[in-house]
C-alpha cells in the first residue's frame, strides 16, 4: 500500500551523540502495533529551549502546553508520541498533557514547567495518557547518547524513511555537534499531516539567543517548503541547547547578535535545510523534487507570497508530475498571487532553459527543450517578476495520483 | 478520453430571444477542427454594459481592453472566441485586439469602443487576429435572437456540457427576460482554466446602475465558488442590457438603489447562481457537489476566507472523493485560515448530522453515520466557528483522480 518515496536516502547518515542528551522509545501501542510510537528525550540540567509553533486558530494541546511555556526557555524533558495528534480533543485533552507532563517529569526529576510535549497522528480521538505515563519511567531509565536515530523512527507518521540530520560547527574554537530529526507533512488517512522537527547540540546559548538563531535558521528552510498548501494544527520545531560544550570551554552565548556564532548559524542553517528537503522529498505521492525561485519582486515578503503561489498551485504541481513544461499555468500562478509583477517584462526559466522573457515566449524556446527538462527528477523552477529586488526561494513537490490515492481512496 | 460530468443535465432549458440582441457563431479553426469556436454578439444602440473581471497581475489582453473601455458603459458587440486565451502574448496579443475590435466595429456599424472581446484558451501563444477578422462580416449579416445557445457552444473549452440559464422578472409591471451563459473553470492540457460569463437582458438599466447589480449579483454566486483556488488570466463576467423592454413600457432605470429593481435584482442572482453551480458541478474530475456554509464567525469576510480554507484544501477535498467522513481535516482547514474561532466551542455537521460540539467530537456521533452520508453527490458541510455573526456559503467539487488525470495526464 505504501509505496517508499524514490528520494529515500540510501543509507543514514550516523548521527553521533550530543553530550547531556538521551533518548529512549518503544511501542507504545498508541494506535498501530509492531511499532515505536513512543520517544523520550532527556536533557542535562542548564539546557535551554527555542521553538517555532504552527499559527493555527485551531492548535493542539500539546502545542499549546509549548506555547505557554517556551518564554520560561528552560527544558529537561521532551515526550513525543505518533499515531494520536490530541488536536480537537477538548478539555480532556488538556488534562492528557497534563498526566503526560506530570510523568515525565517524575521520570526526569525536574519541575513539569522543564517538558516539552508533541504529538502527531489522528485529529479528534481522544489519547489516552495512560499509554504514555506508564512508559515513561521505564523509558528514562534505559535513555542513551545513542538513540537519537530512533528517537526519529518514534515519531514518523505516513513517512516512507526516517529523517536525521548532523552538522558540526565551532564557536569560540570549540568543536559543537547539532543534531536533527523530523518527520514529514505528508499524511496518509487517517492520519493528520504535521511538520515535527527536533534539534539537539551540545552548544551553550541562552534561550533569547537560542531563539532568534532558530527564527533565522527556519525562515528560508522549515518555513519555505509546501507540499499541499495545508497547516497542521500540530507543526513544532524546537530547537534544545544542553550547554554541555561550556565543559570544554566553549564560551556560552547570551545574544543572538554575537559574532561567534556566525559558524554555528550556517551550520544549523545548513541542517535545517538538509531536514527540510527530506520532508518535501517525503510529501505524499511525490515524484519531482521542485525549486521555485522568484526574483525582482517588490520585497522578499512579495516573492514569498508569488513563490509559494506557484508552488502551491494544483495546475502547477500536476503538469510538473505529467512532466508538461506548461508555463501558461505559472503565469497563472504568479497572477494570482496578489503582489506587483509586470507582466510585459516577466521572465521564466526551466533550469538553465529561457522559456518567457519580456512578457512572452523566449524567440529560441522550444517546446521540445522543455519538455526534455520535464523528465528530470529534480526541476528548478525561476521567475523574475521585473518590479523590484525582493527574492525568495521556495521547495515543493509535485500533485501526482500518488496524493490522491493516499489521501482519497484508503478511509479511515 | 473527457468523461461527461455525472451532473450533466439531461436536456437544456430554451433560450428566449431577448429583444434587441442577436447572436451568431462559426468554426473559425482557432485549435481544434469540428468545433464552433467563434462568437459575435450584436446589440441595439443604447445598449449598456456592467462588467467584472479577473484581479489577476498578468490578466490577458483582451482583459485589459474591457477593463479600458467598460468605464464607458455602452456596448454594441461582443465577440469570444475559444482555444487561445491571448494571454501572456505581448504587443502582439494587444495588436491582435485591435484589429479584432476594429473588424467588430465595422461589421457592426458602431465605434471600436463599443466592442468588446475575451478569449479563453491555451496561454503564451499567439492569437492569429486573421481567423478572427475575415469571419465577423458574414457572422454579423447571419446574426439571429435564437443563436444564444450556439453561443454557449462556441465558447466551451474543457466544459463537458454547454451552461445556459434563463429568468422572467419584471421592472414597473413589464416583463423582463434574462438569459444567461457561461464556461467553467475546468482545464484539460493544454487549455486554460477560464471562467467566462455573459449575461443578456432586455431591461433599460444604465451602465452605473448595472454595474451595482451585477456585482451584487456575483458575490455569492460567480465569487463564491472554487474549483481548484486557481485564478484565470482571463476571468471575466458582461452583463448587458439592450433597454429593448422601454419600447414596451419599462421604465429606464438610473440608479442601482431603485426599488423598482427589486425582482430583477432577484432573478439575475438566482440565475447567476444556477450558472455558477453548473461551473462547479462542470470542474475537471468533479464526483461531488459541495455546498460549505461558515456561521459565528467575526464577519462576512472573515467566514468567506474560512469557507474557501476549506474548500481549496487539497486535504479536505481529496476526503470527500474518497467518500472519508474525516472531520479532522475540516478541523485543520479552520485553523490555517488565520480568522478568529473559538476551538473550543467549534460546531461541525455533515447534513443533519452533529459531527463536533463544542470544540470535541459530539456525543452522539458515530462514524457509520458520516461514511453513510458522504456517499451523498451533493455534500453540505457547515461549521459553526462561535465568535460572531459572520456567515458565507461557498460552492466546490472535490479533487478526485478524475482532475489529475485531466490536468497531469496528457501532455500539450
Amino acid at each position: 500500500m505504501k509505496t517508499i518515496s524514490p528520494f529515500a536516502p540510501k543509507s543514514l547518515p550516523r548521527l553521533p551523540a550530543i553530550d547531556g542528551a538521551r533518548f529512549a522509545t518503544c511501542e507504545a501501542g498508541i494506535r498501530h502495533a509492531n511499532r515505536t510510537d513512543l520517544m523520550l528525550g532527556l536533557f542535562e540540567p542548564g539546557t535551554s529551549v527555542a521553538g517555532i509553533l504552527t499559527k493555527s486558530k485551531t492548535a493542539s494541546a500539546p502545542v499549546e502546553w509549548c506555547r505557554a511555556h517556551l518564554p520560561h526557555g528552560m527544558a529537561r524533558a521532551l515526550v513525543v508520541n505518533s499515531g494520536n495528534s490530541n488536536a480537537f480533543t477538548g478539555k480532556r485533552g488538556r488534562e492528557t498533557v497534563g498526566l503526560t507532563v506530570e510523568a515525565a517529569a517524575q521520570a526526569a526529576g525536574c519541575l513539569t514547567a522543564d517538558v516539552y510535549v508533541a504529538s502527531t497522528g489522528v485529529i479528534g480521538e481522544p489519547l489516552d495518557a495512560g499509554k504514555i505515563t506508564a512508559r515513561l519511567g521505564e523509558l528514562a531509565a534505559r535513555a542513551s547518547p545513542d538513540a537519537c536515530e530512533n528517537a526519529a523512527r518514534a515519531i514518523m507518521t505516513t513517512d516512507t524513511y526516517p529523517k536525521v540530520a548532523t552538522r558540526e560547527a565551532e564557536i569560540g574554537g570549540v568543536k559543537i555537534t547539532i543534531n536533527g530529526i523530523a518527520k514529514g507533512a505528508g499524511m496518509i488517512a487517517p492520519d493528520m499531516a504535521t511538520m515535527l522537527g527536533f534539534l539537539f547540540t551540545d552548544a551553550a546559548i541562552e534561550p533569547a539567543a537560542l531563539h532568534s538563531v532558530l527564527v533565522a535558521a527556519a525562515e528560508d528552510t522549515f518555513n519555505a517548503i509546501t507540499i499541499d498548501g495545508d497547516t497542521s494544527t500540530s507543526d513544532t520545531l524546537l530547537l534544545f541547547a544542553t550547554g554541555a560544550a561550556a565543559s570544554r570551554g566553549a564560551p556560552r552565548i547570551a545574544k543572538g547578535d554575537d559574532p561567534r556564532l556566525a559558524n554555528f548559524r550556517a551550520a544549523l542553517t545548513n541542517l535545517a535545510r538538509d531536514l527540510s528537503h527530506q520532508i518535501v522529498k517525503d510529501g505524499e505521492g511525490a515524484t519531482k523534487f521542485v525549486t521555485v525561485m522568484v526574483t525582482g519582486a517588490e520585497s522578499k515578503v512579495a516573492a514569498r507570497r508569488i513563490a509559494f503561489s506557484i508552488a502551491n498551485s494544483p495546475l502547477v504541481k500536476t503538469a510538473i508530475a505529467g512532466e508538461d513544461p506548461n508555463w501558461g499555468r505559472i503565469v497563472m500562478a504568479v497572477g494570482k498571487a496578489g503582489e506587483a509583477a509586470d507582466r510585459d517584462r516577466l521572465a521564466i526559466k526551466f533550469g538553465a532553459i529561457d522559456v518567457a522573457k519580456d512578457g512572452a515566449v523566449a524567440p529560441d524556446y522550444r517546446e521540445a527543450l522543455g519538455a526534455a527538462y520535464m523528465k528530470e527528477r529534480e526541476i528548478v523552477i525561476s521567475v523574475d517578476v521585473a518590479v523590484g529586488r525582493g527574492s525568495a526561494t521556495i521547495w515543493t513537490c509535485d500533485l501526482s495520483h500518488g496524493y490522491i490515492a493516499i489521501n482519497a481512496d484508503y478511509r479511515s
